[in-house]
């Protein structure tokens, strides 16, 4: 078990990576008034341990899934919060996934203006990116993270002991964000290579989460708010992912950023920002994680969805593309040049079929 | 105009408080995207004026009345920005008294994460209390405050242009925190007691509001959280008026803070706490505002109220006492001994009618 500091100006997060963390730190929280929130298959699978292991909780089950990532969910949470007469200074977990860490994060933030928070992410993709740094909120009218606040959770608790129930597909997912990790930091992106053929294996991930979780640390200290113009580099492959996720669905949101990744490298490459080599290298990391690149029809539609993103201050289309290792930038596009790149590249990759 | 400058660790808050403050600070936000918050009687005697200074803006205008402060209203106002298109960039104006500020404030901090916030506080008791700190805040099931954020605004504009148009009653109410900072500043003690037959004046009223300011503006940015001791003085007469208030009501809000402090003044003297000369002179100024002390039923169910007071950590009951001019002190008391004081309070005080 490693410890991450992560120091902000107001407040402080611990993070614990590694086998053994959560028997070593959850048990710190079994006393005092806590507040456990998971849902339908993580407390299916996990049920147990969680009794056990705070045997005096309030547990608040949410049904598993996107849908729940909503006002409605929220105030439930916060109404059974207030019902079961809980203080100013409870604890609120949040076990499982990036959905209930996002909900649950928004909860302890705005009850009684804040209670501590402990995230215990259940998932590869949750711990490797929404446990960490703060970023809670819920969907609004089909919106993503519309309503939401910076808090930052007292502690985080990453242990790989909850991938083994993973399916495979949300190992998928973690490794999504993993290779957008690469596509930042050098020694990730050269890990990961030395790996490619061992990206799955629990030990490897085991490693490769603790690297990435100290990269993003290091962003958050310096850019909390999301307003230094650091933090943005951890939307690589998200502008086009989440367009091409809300047009699209039926994938992972890891899955839709490696797609997103795919389609903004053909622009770095177009635009001279980034080598044929190093773009070439991660395409096939990004093939190692998805096998194969899905097809998309009406992809003009898609890309107006990229102009709505919320990390957008104003019409153009904001790309955080990757130059080479360990370096990326920004690039603005408008709409109509946004559309024809995404129409080519999708042209020369069904050309490859 | 002068000008009040609110650091806190994280952002800081600039008030602008005097006649002109307005005219001069207002028409900064005349262009951008704005938002402005107020309700139906505010929009009533300013809607011109609004639509004059912020001529693009989109106006949202809540139901007077703190029935207004819960989360269907809090939602409606984000769900009408997200289809306005509101951006990460906009600006959320608060152009009303405490319950617009509140939830306008709650809003503006959920919306993205945060968009900037000015608050421009149309009542006494706005102007003097709720429009400056940071705290946000919508009531569940008839709980107060229970969903809140501290998020500072950006400006605060405070001008007694807009007490002109208050019933008395407003007015008093104000007057309530006013007399509330008196017994915890010996400063602004001594100009109420000076001006004891001039509190309504309108000069004097502007000259104390920014003492107030000041005062609290001071506290705030020594613990802004209200975690560190020292914020909790702001709640001098709050514990039993709030708790009165939900049990009685019919009131506004700073009568009840009165009300409170008559009661907890008891029991300041009884215990050695606060000489009785300084008291009485206190409650002097209590009732030059009230004009009689009204009498309740059934003081046990109302003390009852106090010991879910949030602000209190756990059953014990809080309350913040004067103890001479510029010092207070806490007392914890256990419900019996509390509601014993307030009986045997109320029983002396109904002695004297």
């Amino acid at each position: 078990m490693r410890k991450i500091l992560l120091e902000t100006g107001f407040s402080n997060s611990e993070i614990f990576c590694g086998t053994g963390a959560f028997e070593a730190r959850a048990k710190g929280y079994a006393c005092g008034q806590v507040c456990v929130i998971t849902d339908t298959n993580v407390n299916a699978l996990y049920g147990e341990l969680i009794n056990k292991t705070f045997p005096e909780c309030f547990l608040t089950v949410i049904p598993a899934g996107e849908e729940s990532k909503n006002p409605k969910t929220l105030l439930k949470i916060l109404n059974d919060m207030l019902k079961r007469g809980m203080h100013r200074n409870c604890t609120v977990i949040a076990f499982g996934g990036g959905v209930v860490g996002d909900i649950a994060g928004l909860a302890a933030s705005l009850y009684m203006r804040g209670v501590s928070l402990v995230q215990i992410p259940t998932t590869l993709l949750s711990q490797v990116d929404s446990s960490v740094g703060g970023k809670t909120a819920v969907d609004l009218n089909g919106v993503k993270n519309v309503i939401g606040t910076f808090y930052q959770p007292k502690e985080v608790i990453v242990d790989p002991l909850f991938l083994k129930t993973l399916p495979p597909r949300e190992i998928n997912c973690g490794l999504g964000e993993i290779v957008k990790y690469g596509a930042l930091d050098g020694a990730i992106y050269k890990k990961l290579n030395e790996n490619i053929n061992n990206l799955r294996d629990y030990g490897f991930l085991e490693e490769i989460t603790y690297d990435c979780i100290l990269y993003k640390a290091d962003i958050v200290k310096r850019d909390e708010r999301d307003d230094k113009g650091l933090r943005k580099a951890l939307n690589l492959g998200h502008t086009t992912g989440h367009a091409f996720e809300l047009n699209y669905g039926g994938r992972s949101h890891g899955e839709f950023v490696l797609i997103g990744m795919y389609y903004e490298l053909y622009i770095a490459v177009k635009r001279g920002i980034c080598g044929g080599q190093y773009a070439e290298a991660l395409k096939n990391l990004i093939y190692e994680v998805l096998g194969a690149m899905p097809c998309y029809p009406n992809i003009s539609d898609a890309a107006k969805a990229a102009v709505h993103d919320k990390k957008n201050d104003d019409a153009d289309i904001a790309l955080i593309l990757p130059v080479s290792e360990g370096e990326w930038t920004e690039l603005k596009l408008g709409l109509k040049e946004y559309t024809r790149y995404l129409k080519e590249c999708a042209s020369e990759f069904r050309g490859l079929l």
